[in-house]
């Protein structure tokens, strides 16, 4: 049969992407030098990357990109792109991520900006600064990928109901704000690189100012490096608890900024700041915020959070401040799907877990970096319902869907929908996937802890609770699961659909 | 405020079931002067009835029922028929279900063809066989109204994609086939007695047979009124494990029936019997039972699927017989929400019972007893996930989704996807309540378990795995949890929204 896409040009693109994306492991190699650290594994992959981008590239007959090659591009690069990017892992033959299951699983949960970890130690004793540096990277290229394809490619694919998020900020796509995708990416990355500076900036000045005494400026690029792509990596086998209360407010403040939509911030810098809180998805994001977080605040603060008292930090139960600061920042790390931790939340009892666990659902605002199913998608599942019960009572009524633009589509509204049934049903067939491999393999996964795995990687979000908990690892499931989750990563952050389309087989064909 | 709904006649439509509902217990007296029983709870049970009948009906104005008024009823009719239904378990005093909380449970369960139970011990020295008979007869009036519920009115309401039942079988419907709802009622009330008569002679002839010799005539009655209404009560305490496998044949074969959509068989009676096959609905629920039964019948067959081989039946491992048997009794209990069990799944190792789970979101055909999301609403959604695969790699595209009639009603596809995500919603509430409940009393639940006792009341399917395995019960819950699930059972049955719409400010309102 005959093949109608035109996969040559969409691999030309794919080896586009290389060519820029060598540029990248330079961070890390001048990182070695700096640190006296071995720079080769590094320079390889600017070898291999560079070549492989360059070979591809000249598959390139056309400068302009298909509506339908779209999808096999943004496929291919995140594939494609970790695959390669293993590459210093591999090489640098340090711990558990030299294996390839294992270094793969790390490459693809860095450019996902996901955050699930196979490092059986992270300390600089076990792996060096440069590699550490790359892992940081990784999440931070992949948050600049992800923004683009959430706010310029796939609201133009309508996929999934992606289309909303165009909606969501009218003026900010491709037609409407410029005529080309470039400058789009461009104003998207100039927010984001501006944010990641100040992080930066502001975790080394708590430092400087001496109320941050961990925090050195490897430590606060690090952190930037995974905060504003909501990634959630940290050179810290304790992640955030590693340091002091005020870094932790901050990064409160800046997972909350990498959960917002993007285009918000575009118009704030515009002179229009209001609509930043007129918007339906940010006043939403920030309700679900507000009460997972009060709830937990208060459950921590009672006491009957904490299965525990967790040793080396002050007791929780009637210290307000200490109570409302892990809950906010538990809530913050797992809506925005950040997946830093502040603390082992594997110490609070079962129900506050199981909170956790269903806060992994939402997902941060569909603008960002943030995976999961993001609030706008839930926020307009609520409405659909509520006007379900509407029009049974009132069956002559026709009561369209605001969607956060003011304009109505019910074709978004059906999209939505889809996507977030095929959420749930690729969440709950993982599940069961990841269970049987569990009990086959000896791992003997409770039903809780296989549940946040499966979320934990097809929502972007990082870590789960118990035996995948925020201060343990992916490492104990065997290289099939892992494998495994490692494209659970890659369907969740396409969209699902993106990846799905490309699989069908009407895709291929006229 | 003003209240727009005529609540008045509202009460006295449950008024007028209610007298009907008197003569219901008529059948476990006349059994308790046989067996030499208490008849007395059965006669205050008439009184009762038939005085609160009296009472209610009084407030009817008008023998028309308005569409709105429908909602209040139809929630009414299954809260206070299971409330007064009751009373013989207080009155008779044996065992756990004297207990308010367990008596409104367990005849919440029976109404609504549940089939969860709070009977710490199922045996005639613990219970009389005329209670026992009324908790039979429970679920088979229950299903009896379901039935009509979900053939002749909430089709008329348009609830949740309701109205592709109706659809699935035109010409049956209020209008179509008849003028009157009476009409449709009696022809469906028709099959269903002709099927409940034939199961209780086939089980019966297989005793005189002398393949079945633990079957008696009461056990052929008991049972064949749980096996229509896809109830799943057992007067046994190991459910149909208690009897031979030619019974256990015999059940799958009228649990098929009982969760099929009888508005197939009124065509097959008029000289249509093609059209069952032709129809999607059927075929969908074969499909998915074979898939379940084949996939289970495999593992028990290979002996992976059992955690201990069971003592006192034959081993599985390496009998075909035996393993298929238990395979499709199984799968056939729980797709069509029976809950009746020939073995004890709970013997079977984490990876089955995860499979039973999962099939428990399935649910049976839409023009039958069964609970549950339902097959013909998973078609749909697969439906529509396949179409916005295509309209994504096609835009300009326009792909309308076939009903089973025939006919397209974007309505319809769009109030399904509102129902599944609500039931799912729901159930995940649910979970996390039951989980924190279990916690807080120190029942200490799996995740597993919890689950599977959500979905199992919400469902209506009856029994869940683990702790409330088949051969267990529902008694360790707290009182407060045993109430919640009962509400489960209830809004599950009524298809949520019928609930829901009343509970809505709107509702009451112009
Ligand atoms: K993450
Ligand atoms: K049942």
């Amino acid at each position: 049969f005959d093949v109608y896409i035109d996969y040559k040009s969409s691999l030309g693109f794919v080896g586009l992407v290389l060519k820029y994306m060598a540029l990248a492991p330079l961070v890390p190699a001048a990182a070695a030098l700096y640190y006296g650290e071995d720079p080769v594994p590094f320079l390889v992959t600017i070898a291999a990357m560079g070549g492989l981008g360059v070979v591809l590239d000249r598959l390139r007959s056309d400068a302009q990109l298909g509506h339908r090659e779209a999808f096999l591009v943004v496929s291919l690069t995140w594939l494609v792109v970790p695959l390669v990017g293993m590459l210093p892992y591999l090489l640098a033959g340090q711990g558990t991520i030299a294996q390839p299951a294992n270094a793969f699983f790390e490459s693809m949960s860095g450019f996902t900006t996901t955050g699930s970890t196979v490092l059986a130690e992270i300390s600089f004793e076990q792996h060096s600064r440069s590699i550490l540096l790359w892992r940081q990277l990784t999440q931070w290229i992949g948050g600049m990928g992800i923004l683009v394809l959430m706010v310029a490619i796939l609201p133009e694919l309508s996929v999934g109901g992606a289309q909303v998020i165009g909606e969501e900020a009218p003026g900010l796509s491709i037609q409407k704000l410029t005529p080309r995708i470039q400058d789009t990416a461009r104003a998207l990355w100039g927010i984001y690189v501006g944010f990641t500076a100040l992080a930066v900036a502001v975790y080394y000045a708590l430092h400087l100012a001496g109320v941050a005494p961990e925090m050195d400026f490897y430590g606060a690029v690090a952190h930037a490096l995974t905060t504003l792509p909501t990634g959630g990596f940290s050179p810290q086998a304790r992640s955030v608890e590693a340091f002091s209360p005020a870094i932790q407010w901050a990064v409160i403040v800046f997972m909350i900024v990498a959960g917002t939509n993007f285009a918000l911030f575009w118009y704030a810098m515009r002179g229009e700041p209001g609509r930043l809180f007129r918007n339906v998805e940010f006043r939403s994001y920030l309700l679900a915020m507000g009460v997972v977080g009060g709830l937990l605040a208060v459950l921590l603060f009672a006491g009957v959070g904490l299965d525990e008292i967790p040793s080396g930090v002050a007791t929780i139960p009637g210290d307000v401040e200490h109570s409302v600061r892990q809950a906010l920042f538990q809530t913050a790390a797992i809506v925005t799907t950040t997946g830093y931790a502040s603390m082992d939340f594997n110490t609070w009892d079962q129900s506050s877990q199981v909170v956790l666990l269903f806060a992994m659902f939402l997902g941060g605002s569909a603008g960002s970096a943030a995976g999961s199913i993001k609030i706008i998608r839930w926020y307009l599942v609520q409405k659909a319902m509520a006007r379900e019960l509407f029009t049974s009572i009132h069956p002559e009524a026709v009561r369209p869907i605001e969607l956060p633009s003011g304009t109505t589509d019910e074709d978004t509204i059906r999209s939505v929908f889809v996507f977030v049934m095929l959420f749930i049903v690729i969440f709950v067939a993982s599940t069961i996937v990841l269970y049987i491999d569990s009990h086959l393999t000896g791992l003997e996964l409770s039903g809780i802890e296989t549940v946040s795995a499966a979320i934990a990687t097809l929502g972007n979000v990082g870590p789960g609770v118990g035996v995948v908990g925020p201060m343990n690892n992916f490492l104990p499931f065997s290289s099939a699961a892992k494998v495994y989750m490692a494209l659970l990563m890659w369907i969740g952050r396409l969209e699902i659909l993106s990846v799905l389309i490309v699989f069908s087989p009407s895709y291929w064909r006229v």
